[in-house]
């Protein structure tokens, strides 16, 4: 795959001010991997690791202006997508897209917080599906988003419908002891990552994968191979993981070798 | 001194899109001392390596929010404070501040931004100097700063008039050859740090270094060891740092050993 490197990121994403999840989460791990990240918030919460309190949305025009004043400054290839505003936020990112063509797109589609507070909307929803899901390279839905993305498909039939390429279904929502996440290549299962399930529950392990992946990807690496190495990235930032809040654990996002 | 530990840094500070200032060097910077930054944005701006175009200030009902969300759920001991948006959210600031009490409070009065443009009012400079100095432990003017917020004074005068028990003040502003960071304690000097001058203009390196400080405060150093500590964790960081815009430089935060 003709894939030119470039030494940043920019990331589209929700700020958690526990630091666990959200645009700090994106900063820091990719920052380990060596890159520089480019943030842009689209929405300000108010939250921590027990809950979801409130959302302020960016102004698309606002949110616009920043995305221009960095294309015309500083290179980059690759583009992390977190949680999303509103269905109007999401056509503007889409046009953005679009404009500036050759970017690959990782998108995290976040419906549902890991306190399990619905982060989403059925516009919403429909908006990712119709204008930014087509643009993408890779999607991270885990098992709940990809069946509230796809509601009373078989999986295979649900990553069929996103219209995406590369869809990687993580799975530690399941309730097995073994964790199978599974990376689909147009529609296609290609291959499967076996993990033990942990004990704790975390914040922001959604985060610290998809940003290790659109890293990966910034640095030259093919998709499954990107995938493969983001798990184990992200598997030992949640075996290290800090419990300074009262409910889920911090991945440690500083613990692990870089691989 | 009694300096009880923490794993955490709160940080109030503007997000910058180019990842070269504001809370993604706070961010960076407090993770590479192996604490987790709490992040609150204060302003959102656009900008790149070359200008800043617009601010957009924080609601103080949602900053009120966060601050409360956070502080009833993870243990800090130290603030850091950057960019401010109004002098209102100053006064919103401080009340939170001081019925939190017991807070290390490293305060980088940034008034000019790397391309120098004014980010700050008098009415900013007053409420600053009213209401958030004295709850300080450590602030870290620049030059510019320090005659912008005491002008007409000598600089031993000047630090005097900010009514906070520690001041560091930088001077890579300066066109001297070689650059003599001064570090007064309740207005008195008691040590300098000498550095030579580094030829590129580097965007963050202010930010940089009162995160590294908050970070090294919070992990208990005393507040002279944690200057001397990280104005050698900057200016590796400076000395490694990346051009990836048009103008200034990225400091490389991941580039140095930390120490």
């Amino acid at each position: 795959m003709d894939r030119p490197k470039a030494d940043s990121v920019l990331v589209l994403s929700g700020l958690d001010p526990s630091g666990a999840a959200g645009i700090a989460a994106d900063i820091e791990t990719i920052n380990q991997f060596g890159l520089t990240p480019l943030p842009i918030i689209t929405l300000l919460t108010a939250q921590n690791t027990q809950k979801v309190e409130s959302l302020e949305v960016t102004k698309n025009d606002l949110l616009e202006h920043q995305f221009k004043l960095i294309d015309e400054d500083i290179h980059f290839n690759t583009v992390k997508i977190g949680l999303l505003g509103s269905s109007s936020q999401i056509i503007a990112i889409s046009n953005l897209i679009k404009n500036r063509k050759q970017l690959n797109i990782v998108l995290d589609p976040i419906l549902i917080s890991g306190s399990n507070e619905n982060l989403s909307s059925i516009e919403i929803i429909e908006a990712m599906k119709a204008e930014l899901f087509p643009l993408c390279l890779v999607l991270t839905p885990n098992l709940a988003e990809l069946n509230a993305l796809a509601p009373g498909l078989d999986e295979q039939a649900a990553v069929a419908s996103l219209n995406c390429p590369w869809v990687l279904v993580t799975t530690s929502d399941s309730s097995e002891a073994e964790i199978e996440h599974r990376l689909y290549h147009e529609a296609k299962l290609i291959q499967k990552f076996i993990y033990d399930k942990l004990p704790h529950k975390f914040h922001g392990s959604g985060c610290t994968l998809s940003s290790a992946i659109s890293a990966l990807i910034a640095s030259g690496d093919d998709v499954d191979v990107a995938c493969n190495k983001a798990l184990q990235y992200t598997y030992q930032c949640l075996l290290n993981a800090k419990k300074l809040g009262k409910m889920q654990f911090h991945p440690n996002r500083t613990s692990s070798k870089l691989i």
